[in-house]
């Protein structure tokens, strides 16, 4: 492809040899000739007067030190974009494979891949060009959209519905029954889940995660929301659009996030809790109460990003602080009764 | 069903008209006409006036509001039981399915449903009424009790063994090797980890939780016991009788849990600690360290629930009290400038 | 087995009976006659006295109270050693059994094991004396070393590396798409991940744990690394040789650990964060700067670890410092007042 024909694919500006030939992309400090890198982050701009890319994707604003480039708004974005326009394999559908089992009632799109070793159970429908791995088990009654995408080893538990363009990696579970139970003197006894989930188009979930059914309606995660591996959504949360949930989180019970809130990795949201719009709760915290769209907090029990740096900071000087108001109190005792003695 | 065959059939006090026909039950925003709903949070007890339900299962102490009622001392048991008789389908038996793998020397109880895609090793024995869903694996001598539900993509490794009544998530690993390793020099030299797991009658656990195998004796985990998703439990713990375990908790080699104790989500247990019944500890806490029972304890590391609320409502305040602290120092050195200058 | 035969086996120093006959080895609670167990732990060197097993394995510098022993550097290390030499089972092939699916361009090494459900991509290349049990999924293009065990659910995605001697749980999986989205005004425009995995050498990976291929280039995890259940390792991640990585940790993308450094259980390491060789990370710690070689962090966020010790035993006593100081204040103003006023 020649750079002037991903300059006007992608609609910007270029600078330089529109002739050039584009064979791939690749990183800034692995690209050679024949590749189109980027540059994302500015604290590396000086690597494009060096790099042994053909062309550099950057922004309006950086030097493009006279290398061939193409200049955008977003370079990050367009990079991805090209990325995918690279890389994407064009996909073969290979039909429902030998040693793949399905049930009765089954309804199945066109140009799909089943695999062998998963199973579909009765009453499922499936999409078009949708692709199950091998070792996915479809529970009975599941509903996916097109282009749905389930990586080996997923499991969809009963009457679970999953949008379109959904991507589940490997080992994720969706719809395993909520942890409830009522206290029957010192057992427990278990709430029947009969609720559901429902996961809206264009959510990704990394690999071993799991989203629990809800006890009685829906578990909800909202359109274009991406999880990370091993996170856990308890039953009845309801997850906005365009959310992002690192790696290890867990929201517990009942939770609700509004849109496009951010949850770090490891982060802990007690069941019953509201965060509202566009919050961020930053690494391993813990929150405990609602949060206010745009908030960003920290720390375990959360409290605001700002005063938690300031008072982490503090920290390390406790023994030392304790000390001196040891020193102080036998100082004023002297200071008073050497005043009123 | 009748309101009033279901007020016996809980051996409970009818208030109202015992004729009403109820076809359902559901939750107190959700229910309809023929629906039976309940009240176990008093602080919605102004609902019940108004709820679409046609009766509802509230506690001795709550006013009906001349609603048709079922009157309980746990409204929320009552409730669970309920549901369980309402919409518990009948289980049929589905036997050995095609693509299922079955070794030598199994013994297999009546009425068991073995989807495709589970591989059951030899030398298994497995109790009656089992279902074990698609892409179980259960290795060599594995003995599973009766009413044992497996869902897919289970693994119980070599002789490890399940109690009646238990039921796995997806994904979960029952008696993979523990964490063992000798160092050798630089590296580390496997421990073989020759133990078993137990798992004792009525246990739950949720989906992609891991319970390690012992290194030479038993990993067990009590009878009643119920453990989220994604918990991980390391070799030789002993974990007592009607535990919960929260989601993503992680319990430590060879630490011990008495009866009826409770560990929140996330919380870290290091090993060889000893918690005694009825211990609870808070979300995200660290414990590292024995635990009387009845403690409950929060933090990282985790003190007396108490003592760290009021701890950490101080911590924001530490920025402040450091600032303070020198402005004293300073001024206590011009007063005792002052008085002996 | 002679205790004459086994001394000479580990070239160590036997103190009394070299004939007694050692069928076994087992813990020092657990042992009886004919078991050969082991004082690892100083702390139960009484216990040496009234075993019942016939010999016991302990250090240069442990009163062996007369009793049969095998004296050694590192009673541990011997004891896991003598452990595989009684408890390894020869391993015999099974071969290609039914019920597993091989795809095209695959090469086959001699002796492996290929369990019913098990899956193997096109173009995957396998070593010899591989054992891959039920369920297992390799993507198109994966390579093992020889004498690889796969557990039973594990999946290694598209051209992912292990080398020899690799040993992955059940529930593992290798090689899923990094956490990678570039922001398009409120959405999130997935970064197609197109780098790769290599594990190398006798690493060891607990269940249910992912290890992310990188964005571009390769996630690697170096030789002779354990990591434990549920870990994560995020895309681009590079961690040395001889780590120990604990339960339940997560390494964030693109974080570098040197060699031989130990993370602790439910630690968070956050991203492009480097760790020194040798440095151990403390459980549920929070590591978000880098760490020179040696250190020994604790904490979130971590800091050295005897501060923190120091720093959290002040903790407990915030709220009466608070009060003190406050106190301190208010006499402080009095002083000052009566001296000046």
């Amino acid at each position: 492809m020649k750079l002037r024909d991903i300059a006007e694919a992608l609609g910007c500006r270029l600078v330089g040899d529109g002739e050039v030939e584009i064979a791939g992309v690749a990183g800034m400090e692995h690209a050679g000739p024949g590749h189109l890198t980027f540059l994302a982050n500015p604290k590396y701009a000086a690597k494009v007067a060096t790099t042994c890319a053909s062309a550099v994707v950057l922004s309006f604003n950086a030097n493009s030190f006279n290398r061939n480039a193409i200049v955008v708004e977003n370079p990050h974005l367009a990079f991805a974009k090209l990325l995918t326009l690279f890389t994407t394999r064009p996909r073969v559908p290979r039909g429902i494979m030998k040693g793949a089992f399905v049930g009765e009632d089954v309804v199945i799109g066109k140009d799909v891949s089943i695999f062998p070793g998963t199973v579909v159970g009765d009453g499922v429908r499936i999409g078009d060009r949708v692709t199950l791995h091998p070792n996915v088990t479809l529970y009975e009654g599941v509903v996916l959209g097109d282009d749905v995408t389930l990586h080996a080893g997923v499991s969809v538990r009963e009457g679970c519905r999953i949008g379109n363009r959904v991507i589940l990696h490997n080992g994720t579970v969706i719809g395993s029954d909520g942890f409830g139970y009522a206290p029957e003197g010192q057992s427990w006894f278990k709430i029947p889940q009969i609720g559901t989930v429902i996961i809206e188009d264009d959510v990704e979930i990394g690999a071993n995660a799991a989203v629990d059914r809800a006890a009685m309606e829906t578990t909800h995660i909202g359109r274009g929301t991406k999880i990370d591996n091993l996170v856990q959504v308890a039953h009845n949360c309801v997850i906005g659009e365009d959310c992002v949930i690192v790696g290890q989180a867990g929201i517990a019970g009942s939770a609700r996030l509004g849109r496009h809130v951010t949850i770090g990795g490891q982060v802990g949201i007690v069941n019953h809790v509201s965060i509202g719009d566009e919050a961020m709760i930053s690494v391993q915290s813990c929150v405990i109460g609602n949060v206010a769209a745009g908030e960003v907090l920290s720390g375990s029990p959360a409290i605001p990003h700002h005063a938690r740096l300031k008072s982490a900071a503090v920290f390390p000087h406790l023994p030392e602080m304790r000390k001196s108001l040891a020193r102080l109190e036998t100082r004023m005792s002297i200071v008073e009764e050497e005043l009123r003695g």
